[in-house]
């Protein structure tokens, strides 16, 4: 056996992959994936904006290009983000090879082994995987409805050695749906101002709101320029073009870009050029703005269509909140209850979802399951969800 | 100042950074890339292929894939590497967004903070940063016209604490240009035979070959499958399709593997499924069969057009060898000079190059150049190389 290193030896593989391997059975309804709709990317749009660029601009998506980006998209893409009133003048900006590869930086420049992180409860497990992987001890702190535990967030920043960031997901969290309030921010900002904490706010399905009413509390952290903290603030083109393309970015204060150019380029160079050049395309011809409110409109439909679902057939015992936006419906079984046999019953009968635990850095706590309505038709999520009720039922009375 | 990682604080940014920057400079005859040929890429064969691809096959170049690749892709090139000899039924074959993130990989999987591991002298600039990045000591042993120094290796090999891995990169080495011999690869394979040492053998330019008669040598040491080595095999599309579709891959064996999928899960999820269907189509069609022939020639006329260059200009202390393949000529100046102040001169009258010490581990030889011949014209190549010869001689007598 060959001599591995500590830290690869120390991880484990998710039980996600076997997961994911089922939901692509074609006889399984899957309520697993975190995937967008297969039948809404704009293949078409991006076929013919592609077959428009001169042949310089083609030739550059066969090339390699500069570690933080292409200078043509860290433009466009600048716009776009500075519309949303990120301060990008400030800070840098860096292409990434979709956001988990900005976890993994992020991990690589804040942790050595055994360094404590913070990060929610329940957790995105793609973050798991990253921090992990740089040996991080991670310290999850709940949320509610509204946010993160701020008492909690109080002792962890008051501690004599702070951990090294704090990492959340505010904007439809993936797996638990929500969305912060404004004031829960203010008092996030407020317990870890000063106290050497960054923080890493993760945007991946912001632009994915259901109603007007929200807008309010999608605006970022980072938007507010909040002093004494340093903020990294990510997002993603796999939610508003296609994670097939693997791009995502980072808006980071200087000091910390700088470190994260140094681990991407050793990370793999650069980000796909040609990914680049069609990002760059999408949103320099205005198509990106037009695509977002077709896919916000779709998910809209998805959601409501489960939430009804839901509504019909849950028993009144399994709380779970209305989409507000995003991908994701969590469902919270009654207390000392266990997902894993529910799963095991649904597989049986045809639906698969992902069971709470996979989304708890300690993997044990396992009341809660996490219900994806993104890649379903309706007709799909009226017959899958009674499996799941049943399920449910079966086992928790 | 956030607290960063004490590995990412021990990373020191490259010189090479601003050397490209210079070398972008439309003013500017660059030597010192290792690009292909913008004028070289297949750009009008895969606009079609794509155009003629059904459409599901175009939503999953959209969408998420398997973190290891596309399954079509690694059937298309596994079948590809097998009519080299390769063992891909026994080992496990990975797609990886490009080999730097194969590197990148390896590197976490073996190497704890202060390990030592062995490469060449010279070496590829981006495995040194590779290596480093996972906290590597790096102990490189030189190459000579045929390949490493045994003696030098088989010490190290009879440590009581043997070195991690070995890295090499045997077929048209960046950036020493050089073919390993098949004696010399024998003689390596008896050195660490049963030494616990893994081997990686970087196969990226070992398709550019510019004669018949080098074939035998460009055998895999992983087709020869040797029995008590664990040998991770890696290859690029970068040289035969275009880096900015950022696919390599890594054929490894199951328990090395295993740790590797581990390692990209966390690191990017999975590689671009954009690039990763282009690639799929263009070996399925064919193509990548003519096209290799097409660059191979290219490159052949652009290697003899600099060693015309080269042998006209150079005064006659200057050592390098006709190029057998791959982009670069390694120039070696008289023991004791240094190419610093060369290129000082060269920048101020318009050609840079790369200088000798960015490929020495330790950054001290410095009395070496690398040149490359992959993105220039005859013209810029018989204008470049005057400017560099003069140089020479004004600073080296």
């Amino acid at each position: 056996m060959p001599r591995f290193s500590k830290s690869v030896s120390a991880l484990r593989s998710s039980a996600i992959r076997e997961l994911m391997s089922l939901a692509a059975r074609p006889d399984m309804i899957s309520f697993a994936g975190g995937m967008p709709g297969n039948d809404l990317f704009p293949i078409n749009e991006v076929e013919e904006l592609f077959k428009g660029l001169d042949t310089r601009t083609k030739q550059s998506a066969f090339q390699y290009g500069p570690t933080p980006g292409l200078p043509s998209l860290l433009e466009s893409l600048g716009s776009y983000l500075e519309g949303k009133g990120l301060p990008v003048g400030n800070d840098r900006l860096m292409i990434t090879t979709g956001s988990q590869q900005g976890l993994s930086i992020l991990g690589k420049v804040f942790v050595d082994p055994g360094d404590r992180v913070l990060t929610e409860y329940p957790c995105f497990i793609g973050a798991i995987a990253a921090f992990r992987s740089s040996g991080a001890k991670i310290v999850s702190i709940p949320v509610d409805e509204e946010g993160l535990d701020i008492d909690m967030l109080r002792q962890e920043a008051a501690r004599p050695d702070p951990a090294k960031f704090l990492y959340i997901t505010p904007y439809f969290h993936n797996p638990a749906g929500m969305l912060y309030t404004s004031e829960r921010k203010l008092e996030l900002v407020e317990a870890i101002q000063g106290r050497d904490i960054p923080l890493i706010e993760d945007d991946a399905y912001g632009d994915l709101w259901f109603s007007e009413e929200d807008r309010d509390r999608l605006v970022p952290i980072k938007a507010t320029d909040p002093e004494g903290i340093d903020i990294c603030y990510m997002g993603s083109f796999s939610k508003i073009l296609g994670p097939g393309l693997r791009l995502g970015w980072l808006l980071a204060p200087p000091a910390i870009y700088e470190k994260c150019e140094l681990i991407k380029q050793s990370a793999d160079a650069c980000s796909p050029s040609f990914s680049q050049v069609i990002a760059d395309a999408f949103i320099r011809s205005g198509k990106i703005d037009g695509y977002v409110v077709k896919v916000r409109e779709a998910y809209r439909r998805r959601a409501a269509c489960m939430a009804e679902a839901l509504r019909k057939h849950l028993p009144e015992y399994v709380r779970w909140n209305e989409p507000k936006g995003g991908f994701y419906i969590w469902l919270t079984l009654p207390e000392g209850a266990d997902a894993t046999p529910i799963l095991k019953l649904t597989i049986e009968h045809g639906a698969v979802f992902v069971i709470g635990s996979t989304f708890d850095p300690d993997g044990s706590r396992n009341d809660t399951m996490r219900l994806s309505y993104c890649n379903n038709t309706p007709e799909e999520i009226e017959r899958g969800i009674p499996i799941i009720a049943d399920a449910i039922r079966k086992i928790c009375g």
